[in-house]
């Protein structure tokens, strides 16, 4: 038996999903580099290729997205109870009891059950916000991409190009990453059997966590309390002088780059022109490289996807309580597609070692 | 790096909670031994003895036992959303649905924490039930310790005595069990600093599997089938005949006991004078022994607590739609102590290796 309390050093399953080298900085869905993907593709070709194992055809994409669009609909309970849920809950807990009501599926997990569970995702995180908002509930559009419904439902206006590409970029480049904490989780599920909402509605439970997808949000208040280019120095030499981490540089498997930070960065770069956040967020990145360098020349430091995603999101029109909740839109495909490759594995049991008194001795 | 798919070879936690050793059949809470603990103590004693620490004194007791019942109560929205989702989904995803919309609690998890959500579980359960079963909903009694509360919130009236200890033998026994599946989903979630309430929602989601929590229920089906004394011998060459697992024997951990059968036995002897179900399961277990020995003499089998555990449930008069629902409402109190334990744990985030093509390549 050996002990490793946070398994960096095991590998606890075979994928055909996600190839990644920390090394060289390469992310790969099913093999094809994440860069390309979201450069080249539509979020639904990408969904295609990971749950249904290779790119589409047109033909299969139009029927692919035609299906997609049809399930995005949420049934009458989960609006009540949504609903009932008192405003002041984050919506992490609110999308984690929404997708959990929708009750038990049969086991073992399907491509159709995947696309019923991430199309409902957008369509409750949309109208859970605007309920908090106050404002009327924007029905799904069938006419719409994945992407451009997701805005579509959030603004309530037709959304613009610009906008769908970055965030489309941003649900692409996050939609899969190996064993996470929140895809680990759900494939913990699984192997006990259990049916894919419950995989899904833990790996929600996950994803809350501050080290995991809760560092988005964390990010996104950084800017704004920096707030300008002639802030960003002193905001954050005083941080680092104080000790504390700085969000969104540093990877726990990329050592020196994170092959999802360029695309995003592309389409930053592209809007920063009319976009004077996106404009302070690549002057604070510069800056914080430059300084951790100066303050700790011995470590190498990069420039992580949180930190940009949270920047593209902010740019996108989204506030703090959506960023966390989009990851989801995004990585939820990635759980469901390990849902599906681990329904056939042994049950995740593993052990312990007990090291306090023994009473009856 | 090492493969482990299943984690039997890698211990992922010191802790303080629990000692197993399958080969000798042990299993302890903080160092005492379950069946004593089964044996010479109440619910309440068992919880603080997890959670704080220590069997508590008379005075401390006292205390405790008032807090716990001060946190029963559900609030309101709780009680509308159990009443929204649709009759027909089922227990477990009702009570994760429930838990889950309790909202953010602070990090990192407490015992006070612990206490509202353990609390709470057998209230949720007991809701959902009256209400499936058009009865009307049953307020919980601050008279009552808790398990004869749970029993009364059920049934609508005063418990026996006897149901009250073989209910609280079953709900002692599997407090706490080290890294089962449940309790390990909710150590992966704690780890990324998600709240206890993700945490506990997770485990849930766990419990439901057929390979963990889910097995109770069948066996509760196949001791229903079977049905009589006279039948019981074809039913169980037919099964081992056509290569069915015969759910209820070998345990993954025990190999030649399961500790926690005895208590749970002693109790079925004691009441299976008064309750045919109970003589039939005796004479059931004792039967496939016999069997299993006959047709695979070369390997052991041993009974395992699930087998008594559904076998007492029933006889306490719980339905199937009770079962692993009940075990959720002793279980959460380790999933609880886990989460309380881990909470300064390092992330768990484990690796996978690639097993498809690379396309860019």
């Amino acid at each position: 038996m050996i002990m490793s309390t946070d398994l960096a050093d095991v590998a606890v399953a075979k994928t055909k999903l996600c190839f990644i080298d920390g090394d060289e900085g390469l992310l790969e869905y099913r093999g094809h580099e994440v860069g390309k993907l979201a450069k080249n593709h539509v979020f639904e070709e990408v969904v295609h290729l990971l749950l249904i194992g290779h790119l589409p055809s047109v033909e299969e994409l139009f029927s692919f997205k035609n299906k997609m669009a049809s399930y995005r609909s949420l049934p009458e309970p989960v609006k009540e109870i949504i609903n009932t849920i008192p405003t002041d809950v984050d919506m992490l807990s609110v999308l984690r009891t929404a997708i959990s009501t929708l009750g038990e599926f049969s086991f073992p997990p399907t491509v159709e059950q995947s696309l019923s569970i991430c199309t409902k995702i957008p369509s409750i995180i949309a109208y859970r916000y605007n309920r908090v908002c106050k404002r009327k509930p924007v029905e799904p559009s069938n006419h719409l991409g994945h992407t451009a419904n997701y805005l579509y439902m959030i603004k309530g206006t037709q959304p613009e190009l610009e906008q769908v590409q970055a965030l489309e970029a941003y649900l692409i480049s996050t939609l899969e990453h190996g064993m996470n904490p929140s895809t680990f989780a759900a494939r913990v599920i699984t192997s006990t059997r259990a049916d894919i909402v419950s995989s899904v509605s833990a790996a929600i439970s996950a994803l809350k966590g501050p080290l995991h997808g809760g560092a988005l949000s964390q990010i996104s208040m950084n800017l704004q309390e920096i707030g300008s280019k002639e802030n960003t120095e002193r905001w954050l030499r005083e941080k680092i002088e104080a000790g504390k981490r700085i969000m969104g540089f540093g990877h726990r498997v990329y050592k020196y780059r994170d092959p999802r930070v360029l695309p995003l960065k592309n389409i930053a770069i592209k809007l920063s022109g009319n976009d004077s956040k996106l404009d302070l967020a690549t002057h604070v990145e510069e800056m914080t490289l430059q300084l951790l360098k100066e303050y700790k020349p011995n470590k190498q430091f990069i420039t992580n996807v949180e930190f940009y995603a949270a920047a593209l999101l902010n740019a996108v029109g989204f506030d703090n309580n959506l960023l966390t909740a989009t990851f989801a839109v995004s990585r939820s495909v990635g759980w469901c597609a390990h849902s599906i490759e681990a329904a056939n594995g042994p049950l995740i049991y593993p052990q312990s070692v007990y090291s306090g008194p023994r009473i009856g001795l």
